[in-house]
């Protein structure tokens, strides 16, 4: 069985990465910079993008793609910050994919206003595995990390930790009130993914938030500088 | 894709039941009781365990089963307050299952002292999706929400907390630091789940851990009634 499982799995991932890269020709196409936003259940990217996002009249112009298993509750949230906002719901199948893949984000992209739009942010569902593999057209990667979930987590889930270019520490906040150790969280990370950038912010303080803005800001620039290389 | 992916799971989530159903029959040979623990990422389930099975000296005999991506940091840990534990890691294939299946448990079945055991704890991967759907052969179904994870996530996770026997809200000790509406939280369960049991409690301080042990205590007799219907 597990032998099956896994040669279907990786047909699977062909097939995905096949659309992943016309969903990236497509953006590229309307100039628009794509971020797959990744975390676990609760660590507040939400937040974090309500934060970022609401009164940030000189920044570029940021669309959102909401996946979730269930419900628009986070779009619903956002959409009160006059941001254009997408819900993508993957519970129709079997009882909720766990995971937004290439061929879901294509089925969104007529709904999404690309041309009046610079940075599209992809909130991804809520797991620290199955998004980790599988590509959606997205230039870059970014996942949240909440301090209330332990510093262990790096290795625990390393894909996720290896798979990004930006590691945000969220829930700062609660620092003084979890067991979480920065330095270890710090030397593990480093440990999975060797120099990969990270943040320290509270999305609910909105301590560290701008460095987000600044990242985000200059990935455009980034993003053409390396695909020009 | 998507219909072929369907159906490819549905044969997946067959073949596993069926193993599941052979587990169950194992574990009822030896007379153990099994509860599958689930939930999200750095929601304290191994923490959890430690305090609630630590020093439990006069509780019923219990063993875990520890399922993680990569890695042997939780069974480490609770080797170390005596509890026969064996590791499970679901990392070999593409990058990691995100959930244990039924094929995975049989495989850490001769490893286990059965006879010795009157309950096997299985900790699942970290992840609010895939695990409901994967029986392993567990007669009960636990999972663990973190007041740190926000009291939305009944909505947006139904499944996992429709597919559990009790809920256990756990870091209580952090609700006076995150917005996390206790009533709210309760009112979501019954939404989703009306009439399922939970416990409020905080691994960290041990509030409310007794009610986990009188629960664990009480589950065979409660499993054997049921099944005697």
């Amino acid at each position: 069985m597990h032998r099956v499982k896994v040669r279907v799995v990786e047909d699977a991932l062909d097939a995905n990465n096949t659309i992943a890269r016309a969903n990236r020709m497509e953006f590229d196409r309307h100039a628009v910079t794509v971020v797959n936003l990744m975390s676990a259940p609760g660590s507040g990217k939400t937040t974090l993008l309500e934060r970022t996002l609401g009164h940030w009249d000189d920044g570029p112009r940021i669309g959102v793609l909401e996946g979730d298993v269930a419900g628009s509750l986070d779009a619903d949230r956002l959409a009160h910050h006059h941001i254009p906002v997408v819900q993508l719901n993957t519970d129709n199948g079997f009882g909720g994919e766990c995971h937004l893949d290439a061929n879901m984000v294509a089925s969104a992209m007529d709904a999404l206003p690309l041309d009046d739009i610079d940075i599209l942010i992809v909130e991804n569902v809520g797991n620290l595995v199955c998004p980790a593999e599988f590509r959606i057209g997205e230039d870059a990667r970014i996942m949240v990390a909440s301090v209330a979930e332990g510093d262990d987590k790096p290795l625990k889930y390393p894909l996720m930790f290896r798979a990004c270019e930006l590691v945000v520490i969220n829930k700062i906040d609660l620092l003084e009130h979890v067991d979480f150790e920065m330095d270890q969280f710090l030397h593990h990370i480093d440990a999975v993914h060797p120099g990969v950038a990270s943040l320290q912010v509270s999305a609910r303080t909105g301590e560290g938030v701008d460095g987000l803005r600044t990242w985000l800001t200059e990935l455009p620039a980034r993003v053409n500088a390396s695909a020009a290389v």
